[in-house]
C-alpha cells in the first residue's frame, strides 16, 4: 500500500473521520512542512508512552496520582463520579466543583456487553468505605445507560451510608456531558438531589 | 504540556478539526490499543519520507516517476493539467482519460501571492516542446482563480502550436473538482471545448 493510502486509512480508522475526509487530511498534510506530520506522529506516540490512570480515581494522568487528586486544595471527601475521563474536563470548566473525581470507564450497557464488572464500582466502594467520604454525587450522562448506571451505583453504595447524590438534569436528555457547555454544567451541579 | 494536550493542539493543526473534535479524537485514541496509534504515527513517519513528486509531472509517488507516467498504456501524448496531486485521484476515478497528466502546484492567486513563477507551468511548457504532445486539456478547477490560469496556460502553450482544450464547464461554478462525481468528471471530459 502506498504511503499516502496508508495514512488515509489510519485516519480513517477515527470516528467522524470518512475515506474522503482521510484523504483530504492527508493531501493537506503532504503540503505542510515534514516536521508539521513529524510533531503529530510524536505526539501519538507519546500519547501510548506516557499516559496512563490515576491509581486513586483512574482519571488519565503521566504521574501516578492525577493533578486533581494531588491537589490539597480539593476536598477529598467529595466525589464527583464520572463515565469518562474527558467528562472530568467538562464538569473542570465549570468550575464549580471542588471535590475529587472517579472515573468509572464506562456505563452499563448490556447491548454492548458492558456489565458492572467491567466498570471501576468496587474501587470506588472501596474508596468511600477507606476514607472519610461525606458525599458521592453521580454525575453519569442522562441517557439511558447513564441512568441505569447511576442506579446501579446507588444500591451498591447505599450500605456504607454515604450521602449519594444524582447530578441535576440540567442537562437535555440523551445529551452527552462532555460536549455539555459550563453554565448548564455549574447549574446540574447546584441543584443536586439526594438519590432516592 | 501534557500529551493528551500535546496531541490535542497538533490535531486541531489539521484543517476542519477544531479543539474539541482534537480532544474527542485524543480521547477516542486512549481507548484504542496503542497499536492503532503507533501504526498512525508510522503512517505519518511514512508519508513525510516516502512520498516525493514525479519526475515528469509533478503528480505524488514514492519512484521517480509516477504509476500512470510510467505505465505503457497511457497516450502520452495528451496530458491532461490540474491544480493539485489529488484531482488525479478524482479523474482516474472517472475511468474517462487514457492520457497522462501535469500538476501545476496550484493556481495563479495573487490574493495569496501565488504567481505564474510559483507553478510548474515551464515544465508543462518543456515537456510539450521537447515530446509529441498533441493535446492539453486544461483541467483546472471551474474557479475565477482556475479560469485565469488556464488562460494563462493558454498564452503560454500557445506558441507550441498544442491543440489546448479546457474541460467542459459540466461543474458546478465555484464548485471544487477534487470533490466532484465520476459521472460529472466523465461528462465535463468528453464535452471538452477548443480553447479560444
Amino acid at each position: 500500500m502506498s504511503a499516502i493510502d496508508e495514512l488515509a486509512s489510519e485516519l480513517a480508522r477515527l470516528p467522524g473521520i470518512g475515506r474522503k475526509t482521510a484523504l483530504r487530511l492527508t493531501y493537506h498534510l503532504l503540503k505542510q512542512p515534514p516536521a508539521q506530520c513529524r510533531r503529530l506522529a510524536e505526539a501519538l506516540v507519546g500519547l501510548t508512552e506516557r499516559v496512563r490512570t490515576c491509581e486513586v480515581c483512574f482519571n488519565l494522568t503521566e504521574a501516578p496520582r492525577c493533578r486533581i487528586c494531588a491537589d490539597p486544595r480539593r476536598d477529598q471527601n467529595t466525589i464527583c463520579a464520572v463515565e469518562e475521563a474527558a467528562d472530568i474536563g467538562a464538569i473542570e470548566r465549570a468550575a464549580e466543583f471542588r471535590g475529587v473525581y472517579h472515573v468509572l470507564g464506562g456505563k452499563i450497557s448490556p447491548l454492548d456487553g458492558v456489565g458492572p464488572g467491567d466498570l471501576t464500582i468496587a474501587a470506588l466502594v472501596d474508596r468511600v468505605r477507606q476514607h472519610d467520604v461525606t458525599e458521592v454525587i453521580l454525575a453519569t450522562n442522562p441517557s439511558m445507560e447513564g441512568e441505569a448506571t447511576a442506579i446501579h451505583l446507588q444500591r451498591q453504595l447505599a450500605p456504607t451510608g454515604v450521602r449519594i447524590t444524582r447530578i441535576a438534569r440540567g442537562l437535555p436528555v440523551g445529551g452527552d456531558l462532555e460536549y455539555a457547555d459550563g453554565v448548564t454544567i455549574a447549574q446540574a451541579l447546584s441543584a443536586r438531589r439526594e438519590m432516592a
